[in-house]
């Protein structure tokens, strides 16, 4: 365990780089060592050594309008130079599939934020159409890759070299869904619904139809039913078929946010403790994960915060439930789970600069 | 089938009463006489006549300021000595429990908006924890109520003296799955999930702490869930069990509008164009739903219209399917309903004024 | 005065164009000659006769789905076969400033919603940076236009062959002020101020960086201040010169709604009453202006109506006033403002198919 | 300068006091020292010592949902026998207006949020209605009160036994203005125009007609124009009379975040930098105002931040220039300002905590 690590962050200008600067910035083992910031950067600011980062998110930006803290222009020599030896990655799914290679190659450890690595079965990974899948350097890449969501293989991302940062939808499910069918509870046959909602960041920050405030504003509607990106992540680390779950996404109203309503038949009849008593046991020694037992979770409490919310309300029956789970889909869904990922594998308390 | 009818409505103050006076005052059959507005006024109103209905709704107004609509003080004899024929029911349950009984003793045909005579079976009505279930009045006032659903009862309602008007989630869900259900194709023992979200207005208009701005505003909550008031009448009218069936709504951080994304197991493989055939025949002759058949509904296109939206995505198994229904609480879910029943009722055509 | 027009409408695939669409559909005039709608159509929907309105705006559908509303291919030849008479623009300026002198040229008479004709100096047009001001085309076509806010230019209206639709936000502005200043009330030494702040859908419907929810959601910003294109409009209509005023515009996060707050210093004492004399002089006759008394009015009342709301508040010294105006930017700052000006034009009543 | 201090919070169940738990709880000084938080607690919570925080505001609770965070049933003797020495009344102004004698007699220093103590003069007390105006108690406190603006007096909280924090619009609009006042600069004879748009929280958390989901979305309105309670802070601390200048409030509907646009004249013609080098050598030590050189502050780069953020648009003829101030009214505007204060008196850095 060393005491720092000099980092750096490739995507800051997107909705979830942002966050993961500012987590960085304030993580308490990086004082020492900020993280280096580059992209892609226009000769006018080239020469200027790059764009800072309160111009780029001036909500980051201090009373001295420091220009320290800048967005360099990448290169390969730049992250080498500095000395840089892991790397977020808050790139495009093709960007990430091309670079992550060369980064390895280089030494480096990544944590990609993006789909590009999640996936384990090809078949999962077709909703990507990558262009690379015969590719042995690809089947070797992703064999290194480690699915990066701690509460679940925390031991793996220990000493992963390619941490593959899970989806935000994705995290609010399977943190629901894996300790009751890990269980055995869970009657598959029956399919298990996740209906889930997300804040409209999660559509990134591109200018399009859909992020437009005119068609968000005041709607709801569903989308990508049967077919959304996230559904192989659900089916690889719940450990289900597709058969055995319906994935609805809808887009909310709202900046940010994710909430997964999910609907379970359980095999035999259960009780309201027992039910608490499998997701205690299984999220003892997890600081991001936190366990309702009065309530259920809203986006309210869980946005703006690092944790994954997860509650239940169970029937009189006993045999179905509803588990009710929030986070912020750019911290426990992408940024803040990033940064966990670092503090495990670089030995780190887990929860550190995330409380 | 008579041209005209004078009407009258008590609980114009609410959100659903503010509609309905709107489509009222602009229906085409009662522009020669207007509904009467009553309810409870303090002495200092009552000396001027009642409230102007321009203070109590200021976007109701014209540019004349004219107070010639006015909410006067209810008394039975106002009405009574203003010729009404049909009462607008759209106060509390608890009133509309003592009232329609007298209503109906006086002669009046009664639209009623609340869920005090929706509920055939009494187990269905103990939420409401009416003090009158022994009585004989209220079995037989009661056994007069056609619940008023037009696509499902346009029949009896043509003929009823007590329409009760359905509740805004009720109305999405049914429509939605009555015509599958009817239709032999659902697979009950897996059990359906109805996945509803509805914007405040559906709270009603007293400041509570989950009506506040900065309870509702960028969240969304899960409530009622197994509990709430609504599910007696879907699984009455839908013809299904309560083990069959979980509702779960949610509240949305918008004004108006009702999404609920329903989840259906089929007991046979189906085709995109059986279950459209389906809807289709058994919303022949219903002009106040819309079927969409290239995307699905969204809040968006249905909130403020007086249709009802069904749209549905089938996996490609043919076994399952997501159906998602939209309307406009305050209307569909309320007000319109309870025009377009008026329009049965009178024998006019059902969708005069709400198109 | 006839009984009817031949209208058609270029542009209905935007917001204000949405909103003109659904105000002549309902129009009691235009029952037996339902609008032309006309525009950019490519080959393949070209082959089945054009854009059902349906699929463009689908809250503008009926449940039968009918065809029969298309938005056609454009010529001119289309609108000459068909009997146009009247042709609204509700298309970029620049394309406005184009087609007029065409359709003119052509005896069609021309509502355009644009700020092509909108100026009638030179320097305030400099803004648009038109590249024909040599024209003497231009010059000519400007000289018919007539600035469309009937409760200004009623008489002119009337007989105009091209009346140029106003702005917005100076409907706003310059019916709080014009009153008033056209009284000499208004000292114009100490200036004048007016804060206006408008709903995301008076930025078009084209995303962008500042039209993404992201951005617009839960945020207030002050953008072209001193400079926006709206300000000669306001000077030309107020009577004013530049130094006398400041115009701030605001983007607010909703979707419609413009509430301006105006400044002004009086030249000598006034009183609550005299103010509202005022007012009163000047808008009889005018029915889609709502005077308020008692209260501000609020972009909650004004919005989804037709009329400009303008109330105010006196100073105990009887020397300064703020002045609250409200509109729908899409509607009484838009497209129903075009529909009063249609009913002018053609003689009909101001308000008709507009209450 | 001492390393800690014992600090107590009265007032944490309403939204400034859960801001102000939030930053006290991760202030660099206190963690040895965690601030107690005391206020009225019935029987049943009073037997266990409490109610925790984490039921209050569940976004505060952490992972282990510690319970030893309470807030603990208020008294004197709580506060003596825990050692506090500062005391944060985030309560209603009455409360202040009774406790701070008390408080200050028992030795406590004080930082009240509330307006209790802010005011100089008589006059401008008069819009609280004080039942002790006549009390030498009062008169007494009052002359230990010190404005809490640190960028104003600095020196004098530092050794002040009473801070009265700022109200949130007053911090707004004052610190836009003083320094050009100061300067000589405004022409106060033309007036100048404040007006202030904040988001819902600044109404309070009781729920009300106006603070319902319903009235606040989707809408603006102006409110308590010429008569805000603000406005006599306004007067004192800028140092101008109430006839030189207009205040408008607006209710915004948005969660938090203020923005003020403020119109002023100038006695002689400015520049943009003879203006910015004003503001930079006002703010010169001032680790908590953020100037804007570039583009004008907007509600989402302040909201959330510890700022003020100042910007300004001047017109071309140098003598009129428009000023933009935002910051969010629950932390610079309330809590975090209050914090700010804290760190002055305690000697230690102003921005400590709050970076």
């Amino acid at each position: 365990m060393t005491n720092t690590v000099q980092t750096a962050v490739v995507g800051v200008t997107g909705y979830a780089g942002a966050e993961l600067a500012r987590l960085l910035l304030r993580h308490p083992r990086l004082k020492s060592a900020p993280p280096v910031f580059a992209g892609r950067v226009d000769a006018k600011d080239e020469a200027r050594g790059g764009i800072p980062l309160a111009e780029i998110h001036p909500q980051l930006a201090d009373s001295h309008g420091s220009g320290s803290l800048k967005m360099q222009p990448f290169s390969w020599e730049l992250l080498s130079n500095l000395g840089v030896e892991v790397l977020f990655l808050a790139t495009p799914h093709e960007q990430s599939r091309e670079w992550v290679p060369e980064a390895l190659a280089r030494g480096l450890r990544v944590i990609d934020l993006s789909g590009a690595w999640r996936l384990t079965e090809a078949a999962n990974r077709a909703v990507y159409g990558f262009d690379d899948e015969d590719s042995e350097l690809a089947a070797a890449t992703q064999a290194q890759a480690v699915y990066g969501l701690p509460e679940l293989h925390r031991k793996d991302i220990a000493g992963a070299r390619l941490v593959a940062n899970p989806g935000c939808y994705a995290t609010s499910v399977i943190l629901a869904l894996r300790p009751l069918v890990a269980a055995g509870l869970v009657d598959l046959d029956c399919g298990i619904v996740a209906d889930s909602k997300s804040g409209v960041s999660g559509a990134g920050k591109a200018p399009t139809a859909k992020t437009h405030f005119m068609y968000a504003a005041d709607n709801l509607s569903a989308y990508g039913v049967f077919t959304h990106r996230h559904t192989g992540e659900l089916l690889e680390q719940v450990g289900i078929a597709a058969s055995q779950i319906v994935f609805a996404p809808h887009l909310l109203p709202i900046p940010r946010g994710i909430l997964s309503t999910i609907y379970v038949h359980f095999r035999a009849g259960q009780t309201a403790s027992s039910i608490a008593h499998v997701y205690r046991e299984f999220f003892a020694g997890s600081p991001m994960v936190r366990l309702y037992d009065k309530a259920l979770p809203q986006i309210q409490y869980s946005v703006r915060t690092n944790y994954a919310d997860i509650g239940f309300q169970l029937a009189a029956d006993g045999r179905r439930a509803v588990i009710v789970s929030c986070l912020d889909n750019l911290l426990k869904g992408a940024s803040s789970q990033a940064v966990q990922n670092l503090n495990v594998m670089q030995g780190w308390g887990e929860a550190e600069g995330l409380e």
